[in-house]
């Protein structure tokens, strides 16, 4: 099917907010039209000459894109090199004075076009009509959705557990979550039906919400992956109810196979760049026959986060829009990130660039082979189905002291802790039994407020003191409002604790050093 | 006098709208002290392994600090390397490993500490405790004072013509103008003062403005710049209405000495870097005992617009909260900008950047040259205190049509145009008389709305049509609101026009030929 098959967009533009309304067409559009024009003298536009920017050439040396990442340095040999040169020496190079001067603030066009036929090819989308648009990373991007289409006092669809700073840009503005209920798939649909199918008696006199966000491939902090099946339900669930999907998706390529406990330290399969490609979930986009999900990419964890780059995926009313805030607030990302970024894509090729992808995809796999291994070594590791089976909300593995006979373990005798292995990202997210632990259920029986909490951040000084540092759960705890900030006021599960543990930065064998000093300290505080 | 010796900044919290005042404290914070331990392992961060940013090491090629800008590009044997490892090599330099990664949300420390002591030694701030905060450039950075201070509805003091994508940030949010007439040095501290001290019979029931926008030096558009004694004025009356300034100051270096109509094609004279820094008009800082103002520095019109990097100066308080929106909105700026300027910087040595920014001046200063020169060589250039005092309005130079005998004016015979040389940056603002315009007269005669718009569209075309493109003087005009659209309706000057004139771009030559292509449009369309 070719895209020009495909329908376009609907017009979706009555989920514009009044600030986005109200943004005014570039008055400059007449000028550029004139600056097509042969032999036009323009002393239009304020910009620099490039002769007085102070740089003459620049070279970057990289990596080539099928190298084994887990290795030193990739010897010079073996090494590409980035060249710029101040002005343009072949068709088709960016040269330093363009990418220094003001651009496009849709972002480098070669860099737009490379990205657009890189997701027409792996993305597939189900309209035709997409745009692609440059933005300074997806915490930036979130920024500028919620700008478009949230009013003060919305209430924004999330998962039960999301990103913090996703959140920190809604707060501010009055606006407050609602939180679905996930599995080991991320947000339920079942879940996201009944919030919407009772929106009125639940919550009389609210607007119902119109815009989700929601981090499909390794969730934060939750390491959960949405599989196929359930990306086609909640978007035919967002059609009906008319909600806009932003799919913040910056680990997108970093999706494992799911972990085996039966065989903790296998080898990573590796993928050719093609097959790799064919085996990732798809993109919500994939399904988006009517141009209602905001796709936010980034090149930050896949390249580097200090590139402060990447792009959104959207219809072509949302991106003008998107495009009149950047011309005024952002203007474009920096020159010199989309000139090396692109410039490293163009070296690469997009077969390279799948195959750089999938090589990092095999360095963080075996990372979250590592700390899965470390936990089922440090702890009695058991499948939760098997074991837990009547324990609610026990999914994946189940952690029981070390040295546990699995025989003496009853189906509804709560695990320590429990966890689903990360089936993408950067993140595992440790569930613990706070019944299991005396100081929590001393906490209880003198009626503390939020026993869970306090549980937890003494647990969470505890490891600090130890020396080992985690998140603490409660940082993901979506924003409901002053009313909801205890466990019991949000109606959450109770006697349970999260902590997130990233095992993107640490080598194996430290994560299971680490994991070591946490089990010395759940042994002390945990029956 | 040392900075340990003055005062500390007053507390101005009360500027603060609802959005700053609700941003949560970063929950963070816990994390990166424990971070400090000796051993611990941190598993809290989610950070990717330098070791998979796909960049080994990189090169730039820049020019010497002091050589000559107005020739090719100096030789390979003049220019400086700037290098970048990915490790570490040695203490002190920036390597890829760090600029690359996330970083702090105030920018990068050794650059943040390199533009602190250039603010101290060249601007010299009357408080102590000033931050420094690394921004993605001075339209980036106004949004965001925007949103740290401004609520929907609230009434700005601007320049009577202004930066139009500055208003493009407030206009959607309802925000409405308070222009404040100009004169050759900018903002008019008299009617600054008429305005606040009428304000509530002049607007009655509308909350007094407590934010002003100015473009102090080489205003956009009017190229004026504010010499001393009117910036001590302003700061005064700014003081005592309690109005906090954001010094939007890209072109703050790019100052010149009056140009002289006697002698059009003066040298330009050298200065050493030292010299040239005694030169430069104090900023607003200099006189800021309070903290009250906000100043806005770019890296754009002095190293190259695409780094996108520029800095806040302000007060600990507005710091902290600009600093919790940026930390959820843009995070940093792009690592490569950051670490090549610094890395620029620290090459040069603060000497060595005060000479490329006297070199720089030096270079716009013959262009700023070049276009007055090419403009009296079109016209009949004569200085209108002399030749249209009668003329109200009149200042700096005057223009007749070609062939004009000075001793034939009278004193209140209108010019067709007038302008003041500019004092700064990269923009000449032409005033015409337009009751010259027999067109504009029939406009005048046909009772069209705004007869002064009108005319200037058609004239704006007519010069395009004769291959000169120039910017409208309407895009500068302040919104105040919709009832405030025409010339009339906003109680403007009437019968003047504007054109502003770019001087960054074009060589001196081929400004000269747009010159002639407008006098050639002028003659035929003035009387």
């Amino acid at each position: 099917m070719t895209v020009q098959s495909l329908p376009e967009a609907r017009d979706l533009s009555h989920h514009l907010n009044d600030l986005a309304r109200n943004r005014f067409p570039s008055p400059l559009k007449d000028i550029f039209r004139q600056m097509q024009r042969p032999g036009i003298i323009s002393m239009a536009g304020g910009l620099p000459h490039p002769s007085l920017f102070p740089f003459v050439d620049a070279s970057v040396s990289v990596y080539p894109p099928n190298g084994d990442l887990s290795g030193p340095i990739p010897p010079a040999s073996d090494r590409m090199t980035l060249n710029f040169q101040k002005y343009p020496s072949s068709k088709g190079t960016v040269d330093l004075s363009t990418i220094l001067q003001y651009g496009s603030c849709e972002g480098l066009f070669p860099l737009r076009e490379w990205v657009r036929k890189y997701t027409l090819d792996v993305y597939q989308p189900a309209y035709s009509n997409f745009e692609i648009l440059l933005h300074e990373g997806n915490t930036s991007a979130w920024t500028k959705v919620v700008r478009l289409l949230c009013e003060p006092g919305d209430m924004i669809l999330c998962e039960e557990f999301t990103f913090p700073s996703a959140m920190a840009v809604w707060v501010p503005l009055g606006c407050k979550a609602v939180p679905i209920k996930l599995d080991g798939q991320g947000m339920r649909a079942d879940h996201l039906e009944e919030v919407l199918a009772n929106w009125e008696t639940s919550h009389p006199g609210l607007k119902r919400p119109h815009v989700m966000y929601v981090v499909p491939v390794g969730s934060n902090p939750t390491g959960s992956t949405m599989q196929a099946e359930r990306r086609k339900a909640i978007y035919e669930i967002c059609a009906r109810y008319d909600i806009i999907i932003a799919e913040d998706d910056p680990y997108t390529t970093l999706q494992f196979p799911e972990f085996d406990l039966s065989a903790p330290a296998a080898e990573v399969v590796h993928q050719s760049g093609e097959d790799f490609a064919k085996s990732l979930v798809p993109s919500f986009l994939h399904y988006d026959r009517d141009g209602r999900v905001i796709r936010l990419e980034s090149f930050s964890k896949v390249i580097s986060p200090g590139a402060r780059l990447g792009y959104f995926v959207c219809n072509p009313l949302f991106a003008e829009r998107l495009l009149r805030a950047t011309e005024v607030e952002s203007q474009t990302p920096s020159g010199w990130s989309q000139g090396i970024i692109y410039s490293l894509l163009e070296t690469w090729g997009q077969a390279g660039y799948l195959s750089w992808l999938s090589r990092l995809r095999d360095v963080y796999q075996s990372r979250r082979d590592g700390l899965c291994a470390a936990l089922a070594h440090s702890f009695t590791a058991l499948p939760a189905r098997d074991y837990a089976a009547g324990v609610e909300g026990a999914e994946g593995i189940a952690l029981y002291h070390t040295g546990t006979d699995p025989k003496s373990i009853k189906p509804d005798q709560r695990p320590i802790a429990t966890f689903v292995p990360p089936t993408g990202g950067m993140f595992l997210w440790l569930s613990f039994s706070l019944s299991l632990a005396p100081r929590f259920r001393e906490l209880v029986a003198q009626g503390v407020e939020d026993p869970e909490k306090q549980f937890m951040d003494e647990f969470w000084q505890a490891l600090a003191e130890n020396l080992v540092l985690l998140t603490p759960g409660s940082y993901y705890v979506p924003w409901e409002g002053k009313d909801k900030i205890t466990t019991g006021a949000r109606g959450a599960a109770r006697e349970i604790g999260y902590l997130r543990f990233a095992f993107s930065y640490e080598d194996p064998e430290v994560m299971a050093e680490g994991i070591k000093r946490m089990q010395q300290v759940v042994s002390k505080m945990f029956d």
